[in-house]
C-alpha cells in the first residue's frame, strides 16, 4: 500500500492510515489521503496491471489487504446510438448501474468497508435514503459487519427494501433529510460505531477514483475530452477528478478531461456558486425533483466540487424536470438502458453543453450511468 | 462466422443460417446450430482471445456482424463466504444478475436480436412474464426493433414496468400462462413478426453458451467439477452444456463439469423424469412457487435437459419453498447478494448435493446467480 497519511487541508490535522476517521475530527472538513507517489511511480507500471474490477488497480487504492469484494467495477461501456445525435461529439455511456448493488456507490463502499475491517471495526452506520445505504448494507453483509442505515421517516421504495434484505437495521428519523444526518452524528459520537459516511469519508471517494482509471485505460490512456456527471453530494465528481489527477501525476495520462457537473434546477447549489464565482456552495432553497440522488441543498464537498470543475475547465449547469424525464425515456426507449432518474440528469445536460459550444465536433464524451431503474419502479409507473 | 447450417435432430429439417427460424417449422422441435468445427479448430486459438463480454468469443457465436450490445457478459465471480460452509467443496458464485437488464437472459437475447437484425427483421415478439421479456424489450429498444411481449393478464411487478419502460408493447392474455404462448403462436404465424422465443430459439441458447466459455476461461481452461443451475425452460442448462461441448471439441478443455439441475418441489417435471429414467419430461401438475423463473410444467427442451444432466453425470433434484426462502435470505444477509427467488433455487439444492456425496471434498462448484432482487421487490416485503 502506498498510502502515507490522512490530512485536513483546512486546519492541518494529520493522522496515519491506521486511524479510523470520517471527516476531520478537529474542524469537520472532508479529509484527503496522501500517497507516496514517488515510490508508486517507480514501482507501479500501467502495462503490468492485471486482474479485473477494482482489484486491477490494487496498488492505487488505500488498502493493505485484498478488498472485500462483490465484483464491483470493470463495468461495460457502450457507444450511444441515439442521444449522441444531439451532439457534435461521440458519446460513451459507462454502465455503472450494473455494479453488484445496482449503483456506482459500490466502488466507494468496497473501500470504506474493507478499510473498516482492516481497522477492526465491527459496527458501521450511514445516513442515506438511496443507493449509498443499499450499498453499505450489502457490503456490510458480505464483510460480517453490523450495519445501521438512518433514513428520513418519509423514505420508501426499492432501496429501503434492499437495505432491509441485507439484514441491516433501518432507523427512521422524523423530520427533513438533514435530521437523519444530525441524528447519526449524535448517536455514533463516542461509540464503537464507525460513521461510514459516503458524503464525507475520504475512503469512499478513493473508491470512486477507479472510475477515472477504468475510463482512462478503456481509451488506452488517452482519456476523453469530457466527462459529464450528476452532482449531489459530490463524491462522484470529486472522486473522478482525484483519479485523473493520480494518473496525470504518475505520467500515465497527459491530460485531464473537462469535468462537467449537472444538477436539477430544483436544487442547484453548485450551479449557483459556479455562476456567481463563489468559492464554495451556500445553502440553497430547494424544490422537489424526481432525481433524488442530486437533491442535496448544501453539499459537504461544495468547495472541492467547484475546484474540480474549474480546474479542469468544466462547467456546471442545471436541467429542468421535463428535460430529465425526456432523457430517462430516451435512455430506455432508444438506448435500451433502464435507469433511475438521477442517472438521466447528465444526459439531459448534454444538449446545452453542445449548443453552448462546450462540446465540439469530434470530441469524445463519457457519461457514467449511475443507478438502475429497478431501484425506483414507482417512478416509472407514471410514464 | 463458423455457423454452417441449422438442423432438426428430430425430423431432419435443415436450413441455412440466413433463414429466420424459431422452432423446427416441420415438427416444432427445438433446432440446433452446426458449426464448421474443423475450420474453427484451425483458425481460432484460446490464447488469442481479446475484448470483453461476449465479444471476446465472437468467433464461437453465430453472428456475421458485431453484436448489438448493451455490455452483457464478463460478469464477476465471487467466492462464497457463508453458504460454502455447508459444503465440502469450494463455492464460486457467478453474478449473472449484473447483466444490463438484470439477468442472465441478456446473453441469449443479444444473439437473438442481433441475428434478427442481420435477417432484416423489424418486429419481434416473445411470451414471458419475467426476465426474458424485459431483456428482449431492452435489446429491441437498442436495436430499433418493434417489440411486443405477451404476458398472462395476471402478471405484475417490476419486470412488467421494465418491459413498458423500454417502449415495448405489452399484450395481456387472459387465462393461464400457456394461453400467452398459444396466442403469440397464432398471432405471429404468417406475419412479418419474428417469434423470438427464449424457450425455443436456438440462437437464444447459443448466447447462453458464453457462460460456459467464461467459467472455463476464468478457471484457466480447467473448469470446475460441478455447475449447479435452476431449471425452468432449460435454456440455461442446455446452453451451458452446449458451450462446454464446444470447448471440449476444440480441445480447449479436457473435461465437462457435472451439470446439476435444481427445481422447486412445486413444479419439478425434470426431477420426476430423471428419477423415473424417462427420456423426456411429461406434463406435470404444479403448485405455486415463489421461484417463478422455474415454474414451467412441461419444458420444450425437456429431452435436451435430461440428456445434458445424464451425459455429464449430473443429478436433478428439487427443493422446498422453505429451503428457497432460507437461501434467499442467506445470500442477502451473509453473502451481500440481493437476488430474486429463482436465483436461490440452486443454492438451496447444494446441501443435498453435498449430503448425498455428489459434491466431494476439495471440488469446485460454480453457481450462476441468475436475476436481480430488485426485479421482485414485492416478494421481499414479506421477509
Amino acid at each position: 500500500m502506498y498510502l502515507k497519511e490522512v490530512v485536513c487541508d483546512s486546519c492541518g490535522f494529520l493522522c496515519d492510515p491506521g486511524t479510523p476517521v470520517t471527516a476531520c475530527p478537529d474542524c469537520g472538513s472532508p479529509l484527503k489521503l496522501r500517497y507516496d507517489f514517488d515510490r508508486m511511480e517507480r514501482e507501479v507500471k500501467k502495462d503490468e496491471l492485471s486482474g479485473t474490477g477494482i482489484s486491477r488497480y490494487r496498488d492505487l487504492i488505500p488498502l493493505d489487504e485484498p478488498p472485500i469484494s462483490l465484483g464491483e467495477g470493470g463495468t461495460p461501456v457502450v457507444l450511444s446510438s441515439s442521444i449522441s445525435k444531439d451532439l457534435s461529439g461521440e458519446l460513451y455511456l459507462k454502465l455503472e448501474f450494473v455494479n453488484p448493488t445496482g449503483s456506482f456507490k459500490d466502488r466507494g463502499t468496497v473501500i470504506t468497508v474493507s478499510k473498516a475491517r482492516e481497522w477492526g471495526i465491527e459496527v458501521v452506520a450511514d445516513d442515506s435514503s438511496g443507493n449509498a445505504g443499499a450499498s453499505l448494507a450489502g457490503y456490510s453483509a458480505r464483510a460480517g459487519l453490523d450495519c445501521t442505515i438512518y433514513v428520513p421517516a418519509s423514505a420508501s421504495g426499492g432501496k429501503i427494501v434492499q437495505v432491509k434484505s441485507y439484514g441491516a437495521e433501518l432507523k427512521e428519523v422524523p423530520g427533513p433529510r438533514e435530521r437523519a444526518t444530525e441524528k447519526i452524528v449524535e448517536d455514533t459520537a463516542g461509540t464503537n460505531t464507525y460513521y461510514a459516511s459516503h458524503n464525507l469519508s475520504p475512503y469512499f471517494s478513493e473508491g470512486i477514483k477507479t472510475l477515472a482509471y477504468e475510463i482512462s485505460e478503456g481509451f488506452e490512456w488517452n482519456p476523453p475530452e469530457h466527462v459529464v456527471v450528476p452532482v449531489g453530494g459530490g463524491a462522484l465528481l470529486v472522486g473522478i477528478h482525484s483519479g485523473f489527477q493520480d494518473l496525470a501525476r504518475l505520467g500515465w495520462i497527459d491530460r485531464i478531461p473537462r469535468l462537467h457537473g449537472i444538477q436539477a434546477e430544483a436544487c442547484d447549489p453548485v450551479v449557483r456558486a459556479y455562476e456567481n464565482s463563489w468559492d464554495r456552495t451556500r445553502p440553497t432553497e430547494s424544490g422537489p425533483t424526481i432525481a433524488e440522488g442530486v437533491h442535496i441543498s448544501n453539499p459537504d464537498r461544495g468547495k472541492e466540487i467547484l475546484e474540480a470543475i474549474r480546474a479542469t475547465g468544466g462547467v456546471a449547469l442545471s436541467v429542468s424536470e421535463s428535460q430529465v424525464k425526456r432523457s430517462i425515456q430516451e435512455l430506455a426507449r432508444k438506448e435500451g438502458l433502464f435507469v433511475e432518474p438521477t442517472s438521466a440528469v447528465p444526459l439531459a445536460g448534454l444538449k446545452q453543453l453542445s449548443d453552448q459550444g462546450v462540446i465540439e465536433s469530434g470530441e469524445r464524451v463519457v457519461v457514467p450511468v449511475t443507478g438502475s431503474g429497478l431501484k425506483d419502479i414507482e417512478d416509472w409507473k407514471g410514464f
